[in-house]
């Protein structure tokens, strides 16, 4: 256990860590007291029938979320919905190699977690600590989708509706490949020590060819020829760089970072129907709006279409944005009108 | 000075080691005694007005060009044409950081060399060597299409024809960002010791990093989705990797391959235009056919088509290929029939 102020309130706002108790692990381990760092907006209705669910994205956390996406002007408003966003396990603010008590699982002992027990927490916490049963909606992006899919296919009778903003239900070999590399950039900077750093700052050149990845494959090569990173207020192609992308992740913990992106490595919805991705996502009775982003270099719009054909209520809705993945920073001044009409669009429908 | 086996002719077929003297480089430093590995097919004409030039691209050698792109068969017809490939320099066979006999350029202590430099030592070797002043055309794959568009540039009235395929006229951003992910793989390697090593070996965990990194940008999502390996012969993702992705890039010399990074990072050709694009293509004289590849991650047949726009005699086709850059190495049945293709029609153009 060491500190790191990144996963602080003061730095991701307000949130509650609320314990769920004895998480079992589906591959082996187990977190014996497993906290998820919760943050919440709205109501429950009488009912309980207002719920929607926003899981995080690798790296992310709820402050996005509340910065960007929820709010009076938004689909996501707090007057009509009760909104959970719940940090994933391993990304910093829940239970995460550099914060848990128990010293069994610290650091490099972590164990792994999948997309799926992420789901069996965040289906325990609704229902034991808020008595949520059924969701209005989740809305996933990224790998936010990914365990929003999982809650899809494993609970079929208690999602209505899914939007899935730059996330097919499916791990695609490309994915595979493209975690790896992104491991690879912090296992092997000699200050990780096989996770038994002192700081994260022992792993700062490793975070930062990290980064550097994402501005290759999370942006895309129109965005940055068109020097949309006038956008973010910077002044230059280095800036952008050194003032936007490196920062975003040297402040990370590289086993939290490590964990996450295992995590998504293996994500794989397949697993519960023999490796069969039209059985998993035939049996998905939500609706589902799979809403990829034309620019982005590892979700494309057209493996999710492919995918969409396979679900019995999804439609496929393509989001503009030469920013590609990052589009989900709310970095263009044309996104979020478009998340906000599908998903007011998808609330609407039954 | 060491030997490296891959860069024999054993391994790579033959070539005639020709020297164009001293090279003064456009950035400052000098090579004394410049050798050029070159591989030539057919016969130069009494008018001399039949030679096709062919650069290599990153990591490329003569090579492929001759399994692959020339024949009785293929437009690249040695019946019709002088075909002159030439390895470009620092890529292992021409004058490279580990085969130069001058210690004060061996291995890191290399000069930068620009895409402006080859096309220097191409001219001179042509000239001096071969007497011919001009192309019938230049066949340019990526970085070969670099060198190809600074020829054109340079020589307008030399020039007759280009084809560029997989390569705009200049570098993109995002160029730029992908070739320091490249040379970081290597550079951020201890056993890399600063290009001071031992052996290439020692560098192999940077290499495997490095050759990673080309299956997920150098490949598509799709190739990988759709299995395309199977057209290599292997059975799996996993032996794709290692068994033609990894050894394709351990075999090489390090600061070989950074040494072409570099070169490919920088190469822009408005430098002679004092950064203007549209006038340094304004200025093109041949007929070019701009050949991006549908599925290329980071050569977009959308920058090109913006580019193409900028030169006069210009024409923009687009190949078809799940394989994405790598489909150069024609590693699918039907990008073969495109190339030829479109070779001829711009070879029977005037």
């Amino acid at each position: 256990m060491y500190t790191n102020d990144f996963y602080s309130p003061e730095v991701q706002g307000p949130y509650e860590k609320i314990g769920i108790g004895r998480l079992e692990l589906e591959n082996g381990g187990v977190i014996e007291n497993c906290e998820l760092a919760v943050a919440t907006r709205g109501t429950l209705n009488k009912k309980k029938d207002n719920a929607v669910l926003l899981p995080t994205w690798f790296t992310g956390t709820h402050k996005t979320w509340i910065e960007h996406y929820i709010g009076s002007g938004h689909t996501l408003d707090p007057e009509k919905y009760f909104i959970v966003i719940v940090n994933q396990i391993g990304n910093g603010l829940s239970t995460s190699p550099h914060n848990t008590g128990d010293p069994s699982i610290t650091g490099p002992k972590f164990p792994f977690v999948s997309t799926g027990d992420d789901v069996t927490a965040q289906e325990r916490l609704l229902r034991e600590h808020f008595g949520i049963t059924e969701l209005f909606a989740i809305v996933g992006i990224a790998m936010g989708g990914l365990q929003g899919y999982e809650w899809a296919v494993r609970y079929p009778q208690r999602v209505h509706r899914l939007a899935s903003i730059a996330a097919g239900p499916h791990n695609t070999p490309h994915d595979h490949l493209f975690t790896e590399v992104l491991i690879e950039q912090i296992t092997s900077d000699p200050g990780f020590s096989g996770g038994e750093y002192a700081s994260h700052e022992d792993v700062a050149e490793g975070l930062k060819r990290h980064a550097h990845i994402w501005a290759v494959l999370g942006l895309s090569t129109e965005w940055w020829r068109w020097e949309d990173w006038r956008d973010l207020g910077v002044n230059s192609r280095e800036e952008a760089v050194t003032e936007f992308l490196e920062p975003a992740f040297t402040a990370l913990d590289p086993n939290s970072v490590v964990t996450m992106a295992r995590k998504w490595q293996l994500s794989d919805v397949t697993r519960h129907t023999g490796g069969d991705l039209a059985a998993a996502l035939g049996g998905i009775t939500a609706r589902v709006f799979v809403l990829p982003i034309n620019f982005d270099m590892f979700v494309t719009p057209m493996d999710c279409a492919e995918e969409t054909k396979l679900i019995p209520r999804g439609q496929l809705h393509v989001i503009r944005d030469e920013a590609g993945h990052f589009a989900l920073y709310n970095i263009s001044r044309t996104y979020m009108e478009q998340i906000d009409r599908n998903l007011r669009e998808l609330f609407a429908s039954r």
